[in-house]
């Protein structure tokens, strides 16, 4: 609430008319691209900047609002579900910016100090890297250390078993599933650290292009398990960096 | 197509006439109770007598068929979803009748030679008891040996893993689970033989009375796994007692 | 790993056999009542001992558990969907057990050292009072300090404004919505702390039985956003719990 | 009534014999284009002509009914879910027809009086775009005067805050949200005058292609609130243009 | 806007410190029972007390509400969904306030000035009166007034047609249909007016529970349609009401 | 149209006003019962009375539109869902009226000729009876003999083959099953009359309350299937009595 | 039952040897192409020859089995959701098969005899005469004359009554809506025919490809109808080809 | 559990330290490919190598693995979903691979002794046939006999009983359909062996891309079905196959 005391004074001691005062109020720090309100405060609310979700917008509209931020601020910017025509036309204003294309994410890596703590992005098939590594780039810009781990489907469990050492020694754990999503409920019964669960739509027919897992992992029988929407690496990634900071920076 | 033959040769040798003969062609063996046929052709047919689904029949109907059953053949009688009036009606006609509260089974051990095999009933909590219990009394109408494993739901798989023995030694398994019926797919994993699935009800909200179970059972990512109805604990263990006598008795 | 260290140091010298290296591998801390596996590994494993979900249990049966854990260990029991009748039997043999029937919890406050951190659980309605109120219990017997903020739902949203403090100050936060559970939405846009959402069965028509909550709280477009399945306040207190003590007492 | 009356009085005056006042009864206004029966009497029935719903048709026959349109009446014209095809053949016949690309509408602005009233239409996002446009275009072919306020959801509810007086003076209002559709909530939350809320299909995973706003829409805490079909930014347009003109030109 | 006003005049005027500002923002009008927070305020923000929707709370947690309710305004009061255990805890302190038992709805009718416009209730059949009522009742609380056409399915359309008069001097219509709700596609396609459509939970099979009526009307071909949840007969009187006096009491 | 054809001419022949003229086109026939308008022309216009649908009616609203139906014409009625509070109610009106509990309908064979053509009522098992019987019932008051085959599910194929001649000889046939409403393929693939597909409500798990023997009908691979609601007995018999008096009757 | 009467009759009179005979039961009629079994005796047994269902099957091997059709038979072929490349394939050899893009069906009008009866083909709009032409051709196949009634929603429900007469006049009818399906309420509540209903994918968001009005369909409040598949104007041609020569003949 | 024993044995007799064991333990038979781990260890545990589910990676990346599989072991390699572009990666490092385009089956037949009982694969459309294929060449690979009915669906039942002598001599049977998949219900109420059944995604409308058929299945009537995923042939083989061999092989 310090803002609006900060407002309050001002109009107290006649340095801000009450009008101008209404006027502030309503008026932080909210810039007006015409299609797009960007939400510079945000950065300050929520400790990461806005970040824009590429799908259903025209790759100029995309490039436009990730340029503006680029430009705007000192910290990392991220677009997903982009592609490369998006990338291309946001180069040329910020020449820092990345792309990855298995995640379809196009990122600037700025203000990151060095990686802290231990996020464990698990990942049960080869099919479903694309929303892993859309949540270990999330959770990187994020500021946090990310260790994968690949391939440990169920099927074969002791592959997941020859990656004990690491289950354990993160500080929170996102686990990325398709098919019948079952990886969660094994990993969440090994470890007593938060996991985050990510459905992917891989699989067919009743797998429902993603509800299977998802019900799965709502319905877990273990405990500390949270969970986002289907393929939504960025949520997961985002929830697993503000949890991996607690008792570190904050 | 035996019989058919056998009608055709009687037929030709004026043994029959043709009349009889259309006729024989369509009364074998159904005798007809008025509500319902009954089908005593079916344990020559498929080696084991109809079995009486007693919900959505009136305790009457539900005793009068299963009596009849029981005064017509040689075999074990069934009647599932059954209840305590059910039994009490059957029981006068028929005193060696049995009732097991628990899975709600009505049941004549008749003419079952000692158990053969090794149908192992697997069990991921003690709310599924009831319909791992109607799978265990079914197989052993089918003359199996059956093995009870109870309570090894995957939050602590170490408690599975205590029992990996009694899972390798079994011909057929039966996986009962709830919840998101995890199970499946890691007892599915480990051993490689047939896992008959059965999902259960057990669960609230998005288990949706057994429908997440079921399709993570469909979607499990381990192979070797047939999957039937929601607490259809009869139709596993019918399906997992069949398996069980492949190269024993057949 | 450490256990199976000590097992293969015992066996190599000869402080155990091979056999009972296998047998101590199988039976580490499994106990037995038959229809129940209790897992005491557990509160080591993950910092909580095992949870009785009672609904479709017998009475006597969760009783019997719940009793057993109370005997066993010297850290908190949680019983969740109980009623009085399971409390009437457990605390004849615990008699410190309580029982808050609003939430139908059953528990024993053992071992809990001094409440840390700050979990706000924030509530829609007056109607999502049992849900919030166990996952309050459930948070507080993980060792957390619980502030709870009631009937604040969107329709009057100044309601929330009032609150912002406490919303602000917060570790992590549970907000429990039925309805359309937009209240999550609103939430998680406001602050920069994890937030774990829970949606209710409360509502009617196309709610179904709190679907629509759940949907709207997985598509939110705030980031930061675990959630858990529909009614599971349990679910929701335990990953608070888990997040809470992060960076405090781990 | 009236028509039966005037028939009726035609019959009696022999202005009109029986048969002729039964053919009278049942060829009313309508025109037969052999694939499409046109619906003059419309406009004078509802006060708006037909609106031609292009999708499922041929780009010709869309073409042909809105020449049609074009040529027989006094009043605008609206064809929705159009394209460039429609256009560039339904110009050579009504070359004042215009065609809006965002939002699929080929439209003819043709006597409508000043703009009366003030429909804000207000949007969560940039993606929700086409859908408001689609409703803006309709309600100012309705004759209303029409505010578009954009790209405030409520991850940033301040943004929403600073458009308050917009709201306010607004006789009536459409929200146009995808993702989880809690804009609807808060705004109606918000205001006193009739909020027409339409789900869009913008989201992924659980959105299940706008089912999520609908359902959560359907289910706002907040009063006064009616929905249409997902994406049906025409039917709340037409619906807001309605209510917008009651007490002005009705 | 004008609260705030109001207070940035009072602090810059010294009428009130900044700390008072600060406190009088957050707690406008919000009075707390404990269990419910009432929003006083929004008989001013919204032109209609809050209304309590009693499923989901005890009896004494309604009446107390109710009560509360009845003893501060001046202006009418409402409960959904209630009982007659609610209404006679009610009476006692509020004896002015009534019950209707086929709509469940306890209401006091005060400080409504004498009906203005008018609304038609259009019911499909007698199955659908409870949902229809409640719809009525809400609407003249908001001081409509209000005509009740009953059983007018399509089945026998002529039934329908032999009201037209009445439909066609309304000013705004509720429609209230289960089955497969095709009365509001009639009904809409005859008025020029706006058309509130109400699905209810009348029917059987695929009906569930008012899921066919609620599609059927989000799909009406028919324009000018807005729709509510199931059997939501105060939110479309609530809506109903809200437009019906436009352009009379605003 | 002769209706209006006569009304025209009473007009035009001065026999009767315009005023009246215009009331007659409106109440043909309609008489208000205050909760239900009774639709006496509907025997004219559809060879059959009015049907009272009793389920969300109270028995007293039953009981009075059937004492009405019974008073007023010389045809058949039917009430259905009602139980024997709606049957003691009416029979003190309508003494001849009967009631059979095992399919819930109330009816009056009254001006019924003897039997014409030929219905099969087919049926898969004990449980779909009375669904089944209702079918049966109405077909008979709409003037069909009716055979009943029961109990010859598919999966003892032969039962259903003892009855192929009863089969060949219907003039339409009722197929009515649950479970997996497998045998509409199956009788439908064997005959090559109409055949009316009931499924019905029996199962269990995925059977969801008679969705997938729908799905299964629907989706049938024979020819010549038309399929009604989930038990609706009454739907499928009404539309059988109209195939069959084709041709003999009309 | 006639066939194996012959048989047995043969085998009596040793015209043929008992091996023959059990020949003889299996190999009636079934000529193998490979990758189909064609039913020759089909058209003997349902009045009828096989239709092929091109979907999911090559040009070819849809135009194999069509071709072998019109090579084996005296009456007429029918190929559904077939192509241009299926209809090229075809004709080369068979000259007289004919073509109807609009419904893509690919047909030879054989041994036809002139048309009787009367089947009406209502259609709600101009997106679904693909749909309403299936069903016309296949019921003129049948042998019917069949009237085309189109473009008459009920949003302008005086549309439809301008063809009262049509309606009244026919046997049977087919009605083909998308949307919400109306049509089929009003349409049944007018005539006193049975009415086959053919639900369309035409609509879009909640229209769930079909699933709104199928719903609708299957819910009407009117009596007589009977409901196929979503799209399925062959499976409703069909049946109506089969009720309209009810009486005529056979 | 016979590895643990022997690395316990090799600790024991420091042939291996204590730090190797645990890794022994860990690393067994996992071969790391960078974006997925091989499973070699799988063959020995189940019998038969990974197969490779190539949908959703890359043609290069199911080379990869497809190719290291044929150079590591001694059995069978199977890939599934494969296309050309897979096949030709392949080929070039193991020249011995197979594909079957209709099945998009990418196989290698290595080490597989002469086939050994009888799976009977039973399809009812030509539609099915890619589906059954892929549970045909899985079979084999298993090392069972194969034999393939086709086209046997029951809209013409004497198609299906044509083939009663393959059915009857069967081990076990796969029973591909897609449609109401009517055709497991006639099948297994037929045999006495265990039926493997694979609901296809062929149909339209409410076929829901295999829902319908799945539901039937699920359903069935008769007893001794497993069901596995829509248009999963492979599970279905792999199950026949493994059931197949019992009592033979084992």
């Amino acid at each position: 609430m310090k803002d609006y005391r900060e407002i309050l004074e001002a109009v107290q001691h006649h340095r801000m008319t009450v009008d101008e005062g209404v006027e502030s109020l309503r008026h932080l720090d909210v810039e007006d691209l015409g299609f797009a309100q960007l939400d510079h405060h945000r950065s300050v609310r929520q400790g990461f900047p806005e970040v824009v979700y590429c799908e259903g917008k025209t790759p100029e509209q995309s490039a436009a609002i990730l340029s503006r931020l680029g430009a705007a601020g000192q910290g990392p910017v991220l677009g997903t579900r982009a592609n490369d025509q998006v990338f291309e036309l946001v180069k040329q204003s910020v020449p820092d910016m990345q792309y990855d294309p298995l995640s379809r994410t196009v990122f600037l890596k700025r203000g990151i100090p060095s990686p802290i703590g231990d996020v464990a992005i698990v990942c049960a098939g080869t099919s479903d890297l694309p929303v892993a590594e859309e949540a270990a780039i999330t959770a990187e810009l994020m500021g946090a250390a990310v260790t994968r781990v690949t391939d440990v489907g169920v099927a074969g469990i002791h592959r997941l078993f020859a990656h004990l050492d690491t289950l354990y020694k993160a500080r929170v754990l996102v686990v990325v599933a398709g098919m019948e999503g079952a990886l969660v409920s094994v990993v969440a019964g090994l470890v007593h650290q938060p996991v985050i669960a990510v459905p992917t739509s891989v699989g067919y027919g009743t797998n429902f292009a993603g509800v299977t897992p998802l019900l799965s992992m709502l319905n877990t029988c273990s405990s500390g398990v949270g969970v986002v929407n289907i393929d939504n690496g960025f949520g997961a990634g985002y929830l697993a960096g503000m949890i991996n900071r607690m008792g570190i920076s904050a």
